[in-house]
């Protein structure tokens, strides 16, 4: 069961606090910038990619000097200092980040020399625990289902507006990938536009549906589950599994056996199994070298366009930067060049070191 | 004048050197490895992204143990630690790769259960000079006009194979970027499909030339010379610019004004301005901050598929990963994930520090 309590703090953004027990409607959002938010990104055409590209530039108007230990993430303890949370009794928390690169209140855009717009859309930051210490995958399981639940609701709220077309949540975590912040967070970017990457992703899976009436996810992990030799979790209604076309060498792909194209579909068996999958991967990634593991988590969906994308396969994508426990694999001349991946490890090599680590969730 | 002499290594590798005078044809092509080559990279299909991903998984076969000042890309000293090179009077080297990603040696693929097959193609690293301590931009304009030819003469090579589709030349420079090798040197990627990102870029060009009957970098590169606010370098043949649509703070763009569809077709005084154009935006970069400035150069041109492609336009990009001095830009979850880029400098802001960094070309 998920309760939802919707809050607006003093400058303007929206806070939703989520929780697996009825919330306090007594519950304040605090903020820690006095001045109201006046984000105005826009777009610019890029005529040689055929793409859009995002351009915020933000005063930075923090009118405090937080003490060194001040995380903005962590529920407001001293009322002198207020981060972006509320103390009280929540799991989960979703408000709207105060630089955005995509805003409903976007505007207007720059005449240039290409087509330029107001970039719409919502940028979101959610924070999945109130506890700083913690990490998605030492969370209870409850707690990811709710999180699921929780993209779910953003997916819907977000996908209700006539200004977005995309949903995706993701996760950046660690110093390797240029967080700083460590309480346990990731974003939504919610665009205005279908972005390159699932617009990519969108035509070949329509072709794939169109030619074989099955969808190109599901028919790849029946021949996954099959071979076996690059799964990592095979359950009653979730996998999880190395791909065996992956482009980074600890790449892992988390998903539902049967497509459900957003997480607004999901049944009730989908998500507690899909939970047990995704907390199943954190585990061992955690476990492999006994320090953070450090990744960008992206979660593909259908877009949000009123149509029901039967081709779509609701799924996460795990981009790890370490090619080993010392090295990082950068992304150079062919992967950003030409788009290109080029791996010196095998799938089926990196697959076997994570299916030695053993995880067990209570 | 550009003079050529073609060497094979003991393992099997081509070496080709270049040299504004003649080359005495006793040279021979020394080897840091004993063995022959045996690659056989494969590539495996990406059912989701349609794309190919491709695979080496090289024994590290090195029989010698070099001393800890080795430099694998300076010429030979003591023949007891042969190096890649020979000594003697040559500007610019290309040899293969010892461990490529791809290779025309490539003979067959693991059955995978996705479409897999030889990764056939070439990858060659091009050693800019015999200093080590010299950079691109540090080289006399002599000899960055003979690599632009030493790049026409590779495309022509390897474009005349039947293996070979896109000839792609770049250079990963910096620590940052992950290259800790610092003797000046870019590497070919030589591809037996049309990568993504060439492939994108020819269909928003084709569309473009049949609409307008000219080409889309040849009309955006009028539009920049008209309002001027980014432009570098403006010559007469070539142009450099931060680009209205940058994705990355510093990315700068050098072309030709007229579109020359691959560096086979350049004429003599395109190739001069060109160089000049290129010198400049180098010396820019390493004047800036006054400290060696890292970056991905992309050079992309048409693909040597037989056609006259006259909708391409040859032209540099440069990626670099600093969005101040302090600070990298990391590619996260828009970037990487979705292929939306999100910048928080304006291009007009990044092209004024550069613009005031004055350098001069004797």
């Amino acid at each position: 069961m998920m309760h939802t309590l919707q809050l607006t703090k003093s400058d303007g953004r929206a806070l939703t606090l989520y929780s697996q027990r009825p919330l306090d409607a007594g519950l304040v959002a605090p903020s820690p910038f006095a001045n109201p938010l006046h984000a105005n990104p826009h777009l610019r055409w890029h005529p040689l990619r055929g793409e859009w590209v995002a351009y915020a530039a933000h005063r930075q108007d923090r009118t405090f000097q937080p003490p060194p230990e001040y995380n903005p993430l962590a529920p407001t303890r001293d009322p002198a200092f207020p981060t972006e949370l509320p103390a009280g009794d929540w799991d989960v928390a979703v408000f709207d980040n105060r630089f955005p690169t995509l805003s409903a209140a976007a505007h207007d855009a720059p005449a240039t020399i290409v087509p330029s717009m107001a970039a719409r859309g919502q940028c979101e930051v959610v924070v999945f625990t109130q506890d700083a210490n913690a990490s998605l995958g030492a969370l209870p399981l409850a707690q990811i289902e709710l999180l699921l639940q929780v993209w779910g609701h953003r997916t819907e709220q977000l996908g209700a507006r006539d200004d977005i077309v995309y949903v995706l949540p993701f996760e950046n975590r660690g110093a390797e990938v240029g967080v700083t912040l460590s309480h346990p967070h990731g974003q939504i970017y919610a665009y205005p536009e279908l972005p390159p990457v699932p617009a990519r992703m969108q035509q070949q899976a329509l072709q794939h549906f169109s030619q074989h009436g099955v969808g190109v996810l599901q028919a790849l992990i029946e021949r996954e589950q099959a071979e076996g030799a690059r799964m990592l979790y095979d359950g009653p209604e979730a996998v999880a599994f190395v791909p065996v076309c992956a482009r980074y060498p600890y790449e892992v792909w988390v998903a539902t056996r049967q497509a459900v194209p957003r997480f607004t579909g999901l049944s009730d068996a989908q998500r507690l199994d899909l939970a047990r999958a995704l907390k199943t991967v954190l585990m061992k990634y955690e476990a492999l070298w006994q320090r953070p593991f450090p990744y960008l988590m992206a979660w593909y969906q259908a877009p949000t366009d009123g149509l029901a994308h039967p081709e779509w396969h609701l799924h996460a994508q795990f981009y790890p930067p370490y090619r080993t426990r010392e090295r990082l694999k950068y992304l150079a001349g062919t992967e950003l060049g030409a788009g290109w991946f080029a791996m010196d490890a095998l799938p089926e090599d990196k697959a076997r070191e994570l299916q030695a680590v053993q995880v067990e969730i209570e």
